[in-house]
C-alpha cells in the first residue's frame, strides 16, 4: 500500500468537520483505502463479487448437513431467471440491493453444468480428491485454479470494479479450510473445524476426525502445498482473485471462513496483500476469529453470517465505500469555516 | 407492526435456497421489515435522513469539547455547494455514496441562519435555557418542534422514502440526551454521562455535575414533561419524526445516543412504537448500550461512531434494504429446485 498516500490522510481526518476520531473504525479503513488506491481522496467505484464454486471428495464422508448436488444446485439458482433479476441466491438479492456485479465460476462442480453465457469454466476436474486419503489436487491443478481467479479478478476490475469480494459455494468446504487453516496458524483442528452449513453433534465429530486426518497425512506447510494437499478448487481460485486484485491495488474484501483460509494462503506467499484485505464480518464459524486474528485485521459488523458465497462481503461494500466518501468529499474546519478544528 | 406478514416471512426464511439461520441477524431485521411494512416480501427502497440541528443554553457551561458556534456553521456546512455535491459534512458524503436523501432542520440553533432553499425552518426560540436552572424548553415549544418533526417525515416519506433516519446536530445536546435516559431509565448520572464530542476529564467532570443538577432540580418523569425539562428543540423533533415514521409504518433507523433519547422517549408514550425501531450501530457514547438494551434491540455494527448526524443511520440503510431484499428476492427450495430444504 501507499504508505506516503495513507499519512496524508491521516492528516487529513484530522482536518475534517467531525470531532477528532468521531467516525470511529470507518477512520482507519479510509486511511487504508487511501494505502489501496493511493490517493488520499480515494475514490473507489464497482463492486464486484466473483464467485468460485467447486466440489469436494471428503463431501461423500458425510461432512456437511448437504448433500453434494446442492453445488451444481446453487450454480444454476446464482445465474436463474427471476422475477427480480439474474439470481435466485441470497448473494444475488444482496449485490442488486447494493449494485454489485455478480460473477459465477465453475472452479471443479462434480456435475455437467448446463451452458449459460454467464458461467465462468474454469474446471479442471469435477470436485477435489478427498483431503483424507490423498492429496485433494495435483500442483498443476491448484495452479490452473490460481491463474483462473486471477483472471476473473481482472475481468472484473476492467469492467470497472475496485472492491473485489471473493465468494465461494461448495458443499463440503468448511473441511478442507479448517484444515488450511489449522496448518497455516499451527492450530489444533478443533480450534477451526466448525458447523459449516449446520451439521449436528455426530457430523462435527466425523468432522473433526477428517481434518485431524488430513492434518496426519501430510506435514505440509508451505502454503501452496498445503493448498493442494486440503483443496478445493474454489479455494485456489479465490486465492488468484485476491493476489491478481492487490497486484492491481484493488481493494478485497473478505467474506467468511473458507474466503479466510484463501487469505491465510495468500499473506503466507505474499505478506503486502494484507494491506488489501477488509474483512466484513466475524462471521459464526468456528476459527474465523482466529484467521482475522492471525491477519490482524477487524472486521466491521457481527452479524452471525454463515453463509458464504461472498454475501458478508458484498453487504460490507457500502460501509467501504462511504467511509471512503468521508475521506474524499467532507470539507474541512478550513473550508467549512467551521470553528474548533486541530 | 403486522405480526400475520412476520409469521408468513419466518416461514419463508425456513424456505429459501440458504442453510437455517445462515444469514444470521440479518433473518430476523428481514422479518421485523415484514411487520413494519406488512408484507412477507417487504420492498423498503427511499432512505432519508432528517437532521435537526438546536442549540443548548448549556453549552455556555462547557460541557462540551466544541463552542456553541459550531451548530450554525455545521448546518451551513450540511447545505453547502462542494464539488461532489451539496453538503460538506460526514452525513452528506455518506448518504450520497448510499442513495438517500438529507433534510436539513433548524430545530432552535442560536443563529440568525442565512436563506438557504433547503433550510426547513422550525425554530421557536434561538437555543434551549439552561437545563441546570430552568426547565429548558417550555410544554408548547416542546409540541411544536414533536410536530415539526413530524412534518418533517411525512414530507420526506412522500417524496418516497421507507427508512427514516433521524439525525441531529446540536453542540452540547449529550448533556439533555444524558438527563433524559438517566430519568426514563431510572439510572444513575454516570452511568450515562459520556464525553461526547471528545470532552476532557475536566470537561467530564462539569458535565456529570451539570447532570446531575438538572435531575436534582425536577423530578419529571413522564417522558414529555421529562423532554421539556431537559431539552432540546432537535431531540423533541427526532421524537416526532419517529411517531409520524411508525403511524405511516415506515421503519426508523436509530443512530447514536442522542436519537436513543428521543425513541426511549417515544416507546415511553407509545410502547408500540419499538416495533418500527432499527438500531444501527452501538455507538462509542456511554449509555447508548443501556438505551438499547432498554428498548430490547441488538445493533448491526459496532464501529465505535460518536458522530452522530445521522451517521450510524445512514450507513446501515444498505443491510436493512439487503435484510429486505434476501427474504423478497431469493428463491425457495423449491423453486430453484435445490435438494435439501425444509
Amino acid at each position: 500500500a501507499d504508505s506516503a498516500a495513507m499519512s496524508r490522510a491521516r492528516v487529513r481526518q484530522t482536518q475534517l468537520t467531525k470531532p477528532a476520531g468521531a467516525l470511529g473504525d470507518l477512520e482507519e479503513l479510509a486511511v487504508r483505502l487511501a494505502g489501496v488506491f493511493g490517493n488520499e481522496k480515494p475514490h473507489p467505484r464497482g463492486v464486484a463479487v466473483l464467485v468460485a464454486a467447486g466440489d469436494h471428495g471428503v463431501a461423500a464422508s458425510g461432512v456437511s448437513a448437504y448433500p453434494p448436488e446442492v453445488t451444481p444446485a446453487m450454480v444454476a439458482n446464482f445465474l436463474a431467471d427471476t422475477p427480480a433479476g439474474p439470481g435466485g441466491a441470497a448473494v444475488n438479492a444482496i449485490a442488486r440491493t447494493v449494485g454489485a456485479r455478480v460473477y459465477v465460476m465453475d472452479a471443479g462442480v462434480n456435475a455437467e453444468l448446463p451452458d449459460h453465457p454467464a458461467l465462468i469454466r474454469a474446471s479442471v476436474r469435477r470436485g477435489t480428491r478427498d483431503l483424507r486419503l490423498e492429496s485433494a489436487m495435483t500442483r498443476e491443478e491448484t495452479g490452473t485454479l490460481i491463474l483462473a481467479g486471477a483472471a476473473l479478478a481482472k475481468r472484473a476490475i476492467q469492467d470497472g470494479a475496485d472492491l473485489i469480494v471473493p465468494g465461494e459455494m461448495g458443499i463440503g468446504n468448511t473441511t478442507p479450510a479448517a484444515a488450511l487453516t489449522a496448518r497455516l496458524l499451527n492450530l489444533d483442528a478443533a480450534e477451526v473445524t466448525g458447523r459449516g452449513t449446520g451439521v449436528d453433534d455426530a457430523a462435527l465429530a466425523r468432522k473433526l476426525l477428517t481434518v485431524r486426518e488430513a492434518l496426519a497425512r501430510t506435514p505440509a506447510s508451505d502454503p501452496l502445498t498445503a493448498l493442494a494437499e486440503f483443496g478445493g478448487f474454489e479455494i485456489a481460485a479465490m486465492l488468484g482473485m485476491m493476489l491478481q486484485a492487490a497486484a492491481l491495488r484493488r481493494a478485497v474484501v473478505l467474506d467468511g471462513f473458507v474466503e479466510g483460509s484463501a487469505a491465510l494462503a495468500g499473506v503466507a506467499l505474499a505478506p503486502a496483500l494484507r494491506d488489501f484485505l477488509f474483512p466484513a464480518g466475524e462471521c459464526a464459524e468456528i476459527g474465523h476469529a482466529a484467521q482475522l486474528s492471525a491477519l490482524g485485521l477487524k472486521p466491521m459488523f457481527k452479524l452471525g453470517l454463515r453463509l458464504g458465497e461472498g454475501t458478508g462481503g458484498v453487504l460490507a461494500a457500502p460501509l467501504l465505500l462511504s467511509a471512503a466518501a468521508t475521506l474524499r468529499e467532507m470539507r474541512t474546519f478550513e473550508e467549512a469555516g467551521v470553528p474548533g478544528g486541530g
